[in-house]
């Protein structure tokens, strides 16, 4: 009987993150979080998503707005254009560190021998906290900060898109009947994705890569 | 002038170790957290310790309570007597890890240089995360995941009491004329410290080696 917990914001990335989890665990449970990103409708979908899996979800509430430093949450830096050099404007500070620590946390505290994030380093947007090198890091870190590292059975720290580019992310989730037409991709408000950010042509880059119609473009 | 962020829950220590970041920084922002604790006159003193000093608090909400696990956060927990053996029952699972990875997002969102925190290795309670190896690697780990590590300046994070034992802190509390009399540091409820709990059974060995009566008892 192995538990986990996985990451699930409502995103391509953690939608096919969700069905590898569901494929590699007996019991899974998602975890949200609400930080004040202006995307609500990706928390929306992380919601449908595990509704469609029936596992459940908890949403912990993170007000990162109150401290600003994103474009994702704080409403007076403007979405970047793409191509822009460097680490992006959606940059939010310490994010997948904070995630991880509070998935460590309500790990620890249900018994869940791992937690699955869905970071992949090939197509990244340049986030700092998204590299294989950031991961590795915190696991050494996140074993000395548990009582269950203490005691030698630490909380794994599963990664299964880690080597993959949005194409074959894409792929992947047709292969797992991952519920891609739920899951939400877009920086901007909606209703429908703006087809111009980074997250929309990323999307786009990895259905055109896997010769695959997106499904969520799709719904009526 | 450099700035610092100083986690401050209104303890004994973290009230030192916010004497000693007004002491090495131009300025200084206390960070508190509202994590469901049932001891709530810790984030009242943690206020008042910050208004003594005239500096800004930021107190982040995050319910730690949904996810359980602590006698500190679950009211189904009892306190645990003191002298027990290993991690006690008032370890909240990834507290430290959660609280700096916050404080490292708010350091980088604020441009602030370091992160002041008063884990204290001698008198520690058993709890991993005050352990300096933990420290360390979150040092490496934090250095990773942000865009000022990437950039090559590194939010660093001081641990002023790290090597000190509770009477030296309380020494040191005297030395930098911290307002001890504010702190409140019993694991119970109030309205007056229990005496029996880990935390006020600590302070009080810290004040009687120090040789110095503890001012929170003589108040009124």
């Amino acid at each position: 009987m192995s538990a986990s917990i996985v990451l699930l914001s409502g995103g391509l990335d953690s939608t096919v993150c969700t069905a590898a989890a569901v494929r590699d665990h007996d019991s899974v449970l998602a975890l949200s979080f609400d930080y004040g990103q202006r995307h609500r409708l990706e928390l929306e979908a992380g919601a449908v998503v595990a509704r469609h899996y029936g596992i459940g979800q908890l949403v912990v509430s993170i007000d990162a707005s109150r401290w600003g430093g994103s474009a994702l949450t704080d409403p007076s830096i403007a979405i970047p254009e793409p191509g822009a050099e460097g680490i992006p404007a959606t940059y939010v500070p310490a994010r997948n560190l904070i995630f991880l620590s509070i998935a460590m946390g309500v790990a620890e505290a249900r018994d869940a021998d791992a937690v699955v994030i869905g970071v992949n380093a090939l197509d990244y947007s340049g986030y700092p906290d998204c590299r294989p090198e950031f991961v590795e890091s915190f696991r050494a870190t996140a074993a000395l900060a548990l009582k269950r590292g203490v005691e030698g059975r630490p909380v794994a720290i599963e990664t299964p898109l880690i080597d993959l580019g949005k194409p074959d992310i894409v792929r992947l989730g047709v292969e797992l009947d991952a519920p891609l037409h739920l899951s939400w991709s877009c920086y901007r408000k909606g209703p429908t994705p703006c087809g111009d950010c980074d997250a929309c042509q990323l999307r786009a880059k990895g259905f055109a890569g896997a010769g695959i119609p997106d499904p969520a473009l799709d719904a009526p």
